[in-house]
């Protein structure tokens, strides 16, 4: 496989260099040939950087004087960081080609801000979305948007339908990934115009790069019931959200379960291994790696409260998607899609809107 | 205690007197003393009620020509449904102080729209919401709206605030319950304007019923962050389905890994009475049975699918509301909430509105 560069904000998340130095020399042991383009402030990462030798015979050090805070907004982040932050740099070597995706575990809302106006398509017609991968029972779901923006008209939820089941197509190989909405069984309420409207075009288009199956709701999502979940991004963000604090809620039941009695101390001692097997299933650092879709390159959010090996996976989730080329099948599929259906779809969308 | 009456729709649900009829007889097994008024057809509650006859005994069974059936819409059901329905005079039976609490697995749309046609307040002036008593790793936590309507306007969350917090109160006993305000960590974004004046409001108002804690995200509902979390009803409704998805997802990992190797079913037999309590903590269907917030009465909604024991949780669900008055309780906190500043927050609702 050809090689990859991956361009890092080391600067970013609650820790900075000290995750993503050893995140990234923990994603390099597992992807060998991986090359980095390390973006930070030198006086703080080489002295992790001194400690992962492999890392830093496959790293570029480029030093950069401003980080942008966690708790930076994203105009805050934009007047100071633009064109010099760590950030803003990573996703800079994106743009130039010289990176295949950038990643970062700096504030969701400033790495947005920054990868649109650094990489926003031409036209600015596609609404950008965070896609994120979802371990089900059956496997993995796409689900978008987690978070980039609030609400969402017919014609965006049309494209993060194409753009999901494009990024999935890419990752698993099915040619014509399942695709649902996200909705609540609750019928004749206001506020759901939008949702309907996509749900009648996608059923009307019956695009060849989709399947269009109906409404989901929020227990089909862990049940795979399909490849892509389609909603805006409060909701997506609060159901992302959600299952992860369900996951440690379940595990914590276990820890204290597995304490209270002899017996089951030694039940689970025997079981250990298919525990540890379990326990990384459940594992919410897996998950870790949102994917910014509909923007012209990778850029790879990651947890800011992560540790080292939830920074690595979101470098894996990152590389593994610019080796499937996701943002070209996204863009292919979203020129089809829009030279096929450009008329209707913005007419509902206004009624939609309204 | 006092007797408690519930006026059951035996017809809801996907299979009506067959789950709701046994449901019962569970519930009054472990509530002695509880009364029922059964409305539902006749021909088909009889022979289920013949085989519990302690259920029988402690039960009137009232006829009705029509059921609700579970994909009739609002509209639909209130013209095919009103007066004479089972899920109707069950409603009603409330309203007639004859019960002290409604209980139906009927359709949401269908039972809300009937229940405020019945038991509104004179004034109008109160939305209503469904509430759910949500698990956590620290006991339990009120959810609200998980799906009575869409969307909220920051007096509206205010309510729900209120509401909640009294819900809390009554069940567990805390003076002013903590109550967070569901968000999520994206600043400066649109369409999130209720929420924050929703927030600015609580936090000035100080209020002597609750202890506003500020924002809450998807992942702190089930670690118990706070006593109240509340939302308008299109992103609770996918917090709750999720939740309840993510549970079964991993009880499907469990039963899969249970059978992988010969050590860990050694190992999980020995373990077997702390996964039979496990397995309880997990069971979605203890979470059944939503409470109709913000109505002359109480009305709880069971699960449409769920099975006797499910039923039954919903049962034992609005007995224990009842026996604390959740209804009086919520009554006199929000007339109290009224009393101190119905200026203000007007004016914030129609700015947030806006």
């Amino acid at each position: 496989m050809a090689t990859v560069t991956a361009a890092l904000d080391v600067m970013g998340g609650d820790a900075g260099p000290a995750v993503a130095i050893p995140g990234a020399a923990d994603a390099l042991a597992r992807i060998p040939g991986l090359r980095f383009l390390l973006y930070g402030d030198r006086a703080a990462v080489e002295p992790e950087l001194e400690q992962h030798r492999d890392l830093q015979a496959a790293s570029e050090l480029v030093h950069c004087d401003v980080a942008v805070g966690m708790d930076d907004k994203p105009s805050q982040a934009l007047r100071r960081g633009r064109y010099k932050s760590s950030m803003w740099r990573a996703i800079e070597a994106v743009k130039e080609r010289r990176a295949s995706v950038a990643i970062s575990a700096g504030n969701t809302g400033a790495l947005m801000a920054m990868a649109k106006f650094c990489l926003r398509d031409a036209t600015g017609s596609t609404r950008p979305a965070i896609a994120a991968v979802w371990p089900t029972v059956r496997g993995e779901t796409v689900v978008l948007d987690v978070g980039a923006t609030i609400g969402a008209t017919t014609d965006q939820l049309m494209q993060f339908a194409v753009m999901g089941a494009a990024m999935s197509r890419a990752l698993f190989g099915e040619r014509r990934p399942t695709v649902g909405l996200l909705n609540i069984g609750v019928e004749e309420v206001k506020g759901l115009e939008a949702v309907r409207n996509a749900g009648q075009l996608l059923r009307d288009a019956d695009l060849p790069f989709l399947n269009y199956r109906g409404f989901v709701e929020g227990d089909d999502i862990g049940m795979g019931a399909v490849d892509v979940v389609v909603t805006e991004g409060f909701s997506g963000n609060i159901a992302l959200k959600t299952a992860e604090g369900t996951a440690r809620q379940i595990t914590a039941y276990f820890r204290e379960a597995a304490r209270r009695n002899p017996m089951s101390r030694i039940g689970f001692l025997l079981a250990s291994r298919t525990f540890a097997q379990l326990k990384r299933r459940v594992d919410t650092r897996r998950m870790n790696g949102g994917v910014f879709l509909g923007l012209n390159g990778l850029v790879i959010k990651s947890h800011g409260g992560t540790d080292a090996e939830g920074f690595a996976a979101a470098v894996e989730t990152g590389v593994s998607m610019a080796r499937v080329e996701v943002v070209e099948k996204i863009n292919q599929d979203l020129s089809s899609y829009r030279r096929a259906q450009p008329v209707e779809v913005d007419e509902v969308a206004r009624s939609g809107a309204a």
